[in-house]
């Protein structure tokens, strides 16, 4: 209301767009496949000051790159969520999820290269992308789709997979054709789950949505 | 035959100690879980001088580090080849190998922790322990045991869930009885080979040679 107040407001402005600019800034070298940078080269990057970096992150670049690498798997997990919407099926989500995520990967390499930089270690990072797989696997579990075994013992197992099949779609020569060996590794999955083997090849043949052409938005960086 | 020659043998042999030692310290970092130190405190560490650092290592830090994770996988590589001798069914081999490294993961994290750090990165490193693997799960596909995949695409997937069953193990709190979850782990892969779900449970319930109760020389640094 008065000019004090807008003058404070602007400067809270301000200082969230220089947050958030460093954050992009770490987000794009993520998938750049770059795990770290000098903080003269983020800054640079995000058009900031030097010295603004540790007015943002006193804690250093590791806090910066932690919060980019969550703002990169929530908009994974948004993404996921709302591919997974109206089927109820636990072996039907997780095929879905999982034979989408193959195809994604290898349309769009750089948006998985934070995968392969920090590896299984991000299974363990307390956001909502964990906590929405844990449920999805308890679901799995609580119905008797899969195996009776922690959701946590589950999320490592499928997660290593996947990890281990975003790395093998990133060399071309290995793999003829993409989405034969993503349903065929989703339908080993299943099985490793404990999907019988007759649902597993029945679950992978399901039609799926049309992947998006451009990269998704928050995810992108 | 000369005092020359006699020098030279001399010089060549502390070269080679010196070498050995930079090896050594950093396979001891490796296996502290650090894929990285300053010269000068492997140097310290060696017992050499911080010069002779590049008179070995041109390359710097990441050739000997690579070195170092050689002779780490390579002494793993030995292990597995002789605890798998006598078997000639490839689901068996796999089996018994997956339940070993499993219990060993979890008996000796330290001997691990190079693969938490490199992750499926490892799986691609051109030494004797991928080549093996594959060969393994080639004989696997040929005798008709295992999915009719490349050998490249199986070594991913279950070299992606063997990281996350290591990393899950050293969560004391997720799992209560190791060789209890690592069986039960071991069979849902041997499913996602496609290995029938009842060869897989019969598989694992084989008897085990008893584990080393040392580390592994070459491999514990």
């Amino acid at each position: 209301m008065t000019g004090k107040g807008t003058a404070v407001g602007g400067q809270a402005r301000r200082r969230l767009r220089t947050r958030q600019a460093l954050v992009s800034a770490a987000r794009e070298l993520l998938v750049e496949g770059r795990g770290t940078a000098s903080i003269e080269e983020i800054t640079k990057r995000a058009g900031v000051g030097f010295g603004s970096f540790f007015n943002h992150f006193p804690g250093g670049k590791d806090a910066l790159f932690d919060e980019a690498l969550f703002e990169v798997l929530d908009g994974y997990a948004a993404w996921q969520r709302a591919m997974a919407e109206g089927l109820t099926d636990p072996a039907e989500r997780f095929a879905r999820s999982f034979r989408l995520t193959g195809r994604m990967a290898a349309a769009q390499p750089d948006l998985f290269a934070p995968v392969l930089t920090r590896g299984s270690e991000l299974l363990l990072l307390e956001r909502g992308l964990r906590q929405e797989a844990l449920a999805d696997l308890r679901a799995g579990v609580d119905s008797g789709r899969f195996d009776d075994l922690p959701p946590e013992v589950h999320l490592m197992s499928v997660g290593g997979v996947l990890i281990g099949l975003v790395r093998v779609l990133s060399i071309p020569s290995a793999v003829l054709d993409v989405a034969t060996v993503v349903d065929r590794v989703t339908e080993g999955v299943l099985r490793l789950l404990g999907v019988p083997a007759r649902d597993a090849a029945d679950l992978v043949t399901r039609p799926l949505p049309a992947l998006p052409e451009e990269p998704i938005a928050p995810w992108a960086g």
